[in-house]
């Protein structure tokens, strides 16, 4: 464990040719846990049950994340108090709660502390460049004070306000990375994932990808668009990859959010550990040196990735001490045709069964086609009420 | 939450009517998070990493847990040093720390302590009922020591060996459960679910039931032939399951462990919270009325059961502060086609895609055929060896 | 070619132990060409369009068929005129156009012709013994002027009415087949497989078995019922199976009409020929030696039977000119990898996909559980009317 | 019925805007009734038994097929002997009979007779454009000899081959369509469907489009990307769709040849006729006014093609006497559940399961990346050794 102080910069690792890995997301793990409300996904918990964020943290660490990441996904004040979100503690408590507890883990290990933003509500209702910013500041601030390592701008389907969001975070002088939540159409104006990466390169990102949104190998595909576009432009950056842990190869533009299951039956489409470590050797192969995750993923998911990529990491995460490699454990299992699964080529060549028979193995997005500016994506922070609602559930039942 | 001390005992709530929620199973939810391993299954990290299996009983209590089982499973000495398992902590401080977590969280709340014990490789072995009850009574002097609620026999294959486990157990004078791990078909020398029940109500079990190896629908099916039984013999017991969270159709007699995914591959098997809203629905029905989870369950999954039954019970758990019912929390969602699933008919009806168009929705079970007795069964304290496993890929491999 | 004349009975060849091989069913087959309506599913054909039943005959002979069988089904008068169902042929003229056309193809190869009488809605109705007898008398009449080679009672719900129709055939002199459209859960008064074959034993039928309603292995799974509880009653017969060619692993005892696919949206279940080449070893290797086909058929199904038992039976059918024994055609593929499928190994293994990611693999069957007596399977002459089926409607659309 | 030698041409028919339904593909439908083998997939039985081929076109023309397309697919001199394939009738013969049995037929209805040629393994072997064309021009007198209606260049995969073919016809004087057995990634040298389109229009072709390769809404989009690009070099033409009646969703440029199941497990992908209908709507929407199918398609594929269209062409085809619209036949069922299903949006709706649940629902194709002129590609008349197969087999079962 590498003495703390000590540490070396994302800029200087990835500098160096190094992997780094990062964490999986927190709101759908914690929701899962019982302390995110789906709906919201407000990161409230940093501040409520310190407790259970640190726990995550801390698998993530022990599965071998080189990033502890702020738990501050939607913790503008924007966002936490829409559509009815009532919350006790504050924006500024919550991203001070979140600094701490990513700095106690990080403390712990091999770690950096990573300050996020994710995009507003503000800006789908169309307030200015200015007003986007300043809401932007407010995060920012916390972070200076909490001294971070570096920031974050994720989750942005608009490349225009990751822009704004870049350039926010650069005025810190802290090392900057951006990731869209996008495929390989491009964000929800159309502009192609190659533009997009452009174009947060020359907004001053040093590291640019996608994060949530797509499966692995769509994010892969999409960054690898992206590195070809800004070598084309001559431009240099490091590349990221922070996925789902879902397989969606139905969805359309929109990603994930538009398939039916999201987000209360997405179980199915859940990845295995090998077809974490497949993604892991892929985004290796692509030139992707910030390999991490987001919704869907559990601390096993990051080992995988990190099991994947020992050799060129040279070392194995501490969460493998409980993990045979490629299902070695199984050697000790107490039934023999358990035992005779203790190998690579089993795992690698299963083709694992739903165990649904009544369902079907994709389903088509929903696609309602609205975005940025559309009078339904306009915020409010009053809840919805039931005469909002009623035009929604029959435009929804008209597609059947 | 009740005041420590003034808690009704199990066997009390029971007779009462009351609905007793148990909790979901450690070694498979601990194994994502990274301090259990997959093949042994050993309890270790009681002791080794108390914080996480704190965390996660805290998680379960949240959820609507009623009893904080200890985290004792498999925590038989001859299981613990099996083919080659090495571990730092001996058995009674394995034992004593599980005691010890369980209700240090069962005192945050209303829950009970239950010590666990389940079936041993000495049986498999063909160990005499003396020897094999020396290793239940090793278990369950801890448990006396540690003064636990009561007692559960749990993730038995034989009714055999489950009848001498009842024995041990009922002679430390707590309540007693008992639970097999098998099908409709009955326990793995052909004995029907039926007798099974008959046989450990005679043997002094004051629960009986099932838990682990089939999923949800399943084990409400065969508990309710257990039940027939046992009233049709003029007996009287209280019923439980503790089935998987993984949708099982196409297992045989041996359950999950025969299905090529186990247990490395089962993610697109997990149910959703829907489908264990249908299952607690199902259990009371039933007549059952200790309702709880085994391998898969995640705390999310338990909160399902308590929100099912919160009528019947008359409150909601804490975690449901963070989960809107049948899906309301969509309302605050930032985009309307979301908002358009915030009501339950949407989450009934769907039939959720695997997302994975190139694999099957069933398997072919193993199906080898051996069991109590067989060479193939017979366990060893040293590592499995590359000779032992060579017949065993060949015979696998021959499979297809 | 066998002269005309010289050709050895029904029960001389089974006697003999050879194995006959039946023919498809004609009303499924001849519904795609045009020629028969789905709903009645009456075979004016044979009177109407002669040269499109002379050349199914034709296709079932040259692919191996041993039994030209009249194209007879539900040719009954109470079937012929139900609920609004007009033909411009009397039955006596269908049944005897369907005697000459059998006769006429049989004649060309080594094939018997074979009379075939099914259930009727008059049992269904309620009406007698002696009802119900006359109605088949009408048939036998026709089949014994045209001088059929043996009889077939085909297609008996209940075994009650089977047991009339033996006796009806029996009386003839001809030698008698009868087959139920039953499983393994038995008739729709429950009797067992086992049962059902002793009473149509003791009734009169020298051959046994079921036809229709069930997929190939699961109808050989029930003659082996029937094999084994004939063999136990210390009775003597021949055993017979003519299967759907669809997979049905999801119906219910009352078989692939209650499918919601029934009969509309079959085709994804068809089975492959190495399917049917499977079936016919199964078969095989249960004791049965007429083995045949019924709905779903259709010509190289037949000669996939006859392939695969061309070793027992000493050669191959006529149409086996125009197919590579598994696969072997494809070596004069023009396409590389096309000719490397031009093996046995590669289609015994194949899993075919679907081609449907949008649809699950298994449906819900209707299982209303009405049968013969209850009021909605009374049988009219007049056409079922708008208010007759508002109610149906509104039964099915509440199993969603 | 239209008599005889009043009928309009296919070129005044479809400027009147008239919708023309074209037939089936025969090859497939013959196999599966035992006249055609599958590897060479030459139709020698035109001349070797003209009662199937007869049969099977009168079948499409009562379905309501306009176009009695001859026989003569592969029926080149190069493919006639091709790979060891051995015939007793001459290319000549072949082409004759074909022609003859067409005009019998047609003349029984209100139907066209197209001479059909299609491409050769002379081009795949990289014969001149010269030695090509002397191949087509072989047939080409037997149809002009016999009279035909009009011609068509089908299947094929090289838009250089076409042209050559369209070149060919036109030279006649006969009204010439031509199709390409294309996706919308084009032809096998990567020309997209548009500029085929217009390279064709340009050599000389009245009617483009596409036929086989892919399913029906893969073809309308086609077809849509053809008509889009001619209409956009200020050209003229009409266009036409003769798709698989398979779903391909998972085929890549090279169509469905690539999949696993070709051609002997493509059953479970076999369209309903409910699906047919949706593919006759969105043909005629995309503007495409000769609506047919290749292979795969029965009889009662075509049927739902022109019941689809009914209202637009004023008429029901012959043997919709046997078809109750929309299941409207199930009014006579003997089982209400069944007559439940007498309804259009039952049949709408339904997704069809496949019944098999061991089976994924979509396959990887082989993908090997040859074509014209690559070495595997070069056709011999001698037989393919068990040599020249051994490397296939090989390089086929790396890929797993």
């Amino acid at each position: 464990m590498a003495p703390v102080g000590s540490k070396r910069g994302i800029l200087e690792r990835l500098g160096a040719g190094e992997v780094v890995i990062g964490d999986g997301g927190f709101v759908f793990a914690l929701e899962k846990r019982g302390y995110v409300k789906a709906g919201p996904w407000t990161p409230e918990a940093a501040a409520e049950h310190p407790e259970a964020v640190r726990q995550l943290h801390r698998e993530f660490l022990r599965a071998g994340s080189n990033v502890m990441q702020t738990f501050t996904f939607y913790a503008s004040d924007d966002k936490l108090e829409n559509r009815g979100n009532k919350l006790t503690f504050t924006g500024q408590q919550i991203n001070e709660a979140a600094c701490d507890l990513a700095r106690e883990v990080a403390n712990e290990g091999d770690a950096l502390v990573a300050g996020g933003v994710s995009q507003t509500p503000s800006y789908l209702s169309c307030k200015s460049e200015d007003e986007v910013k300043k809401i932007f500041k407010k995060q920012l601030d916390v972070f200076i004070k909490k001294n971070v390592d570096f920031l974050i701008a994720e989750y942005f389907e608009h490349v225009e306000e990751a822009e704004w969001a870049v350039q926010a975070l650069k005025a810190t002088g802290k090392p900057v990375a951006a990731t869209l939540c996008i495929g390989p159409e491009g964000d929800m104006h159309g502009v192609t994932p190659g533009e997009c990466a452009v174009r947060l390169v020359r907004a001053g990102a040093d590291i640019v990808g996608v994060n949530c949104h797509f499966d692995p190998m769509t994010c892969v595909k999409t960054v690898a668009m992206m590195k070809a576009a800004v070598e084309k432009a001559g431009l240099k950056a490091h590349y990221m990859t922070q996925p789902l842990a879902y397989h969606t190869p139905d969805c359309s533009c929109q990603g994930f959010i538009d398939l039916p299951e999201f987000p209360f039956a997405l179980e199915p489409r859940i990845l295995t550990r090998w077809e974490m470590q497949q993604y892991a050797r892929e985004a290796y192969k692509a030139g992707i040196r910030y390999i991490g995750g987001c919704c869907g993923y559990e601390p096993y998911h990051i080992r995988a990735v990190a099991e994947e990529l020992a050799i060129e990491r040279g070392f194995l995460p501490e969460a493998s001490q409980k993990h045979g490699m490629w299902g070695s454990g199984l050697e000790m299992h107490t039934k023999p045709w358990v035992r005779a699964r203790a190998r690579r080529d089993y795992w690698e060549k299963l083709k694992p069964a739903s165990g649904r028979p009544l369902c079907p193995s994709m389903s088509t997005p929903d696609g309602w086609g609205v975005t940025k500016g559309h009078t339904e994506l306009m915020q409010q922070r009053e809840a919805t009420t039931k005469e909002q609602l009623r035009p929604l559930f029959e435009k929804a039942d008209a597609k059947y």
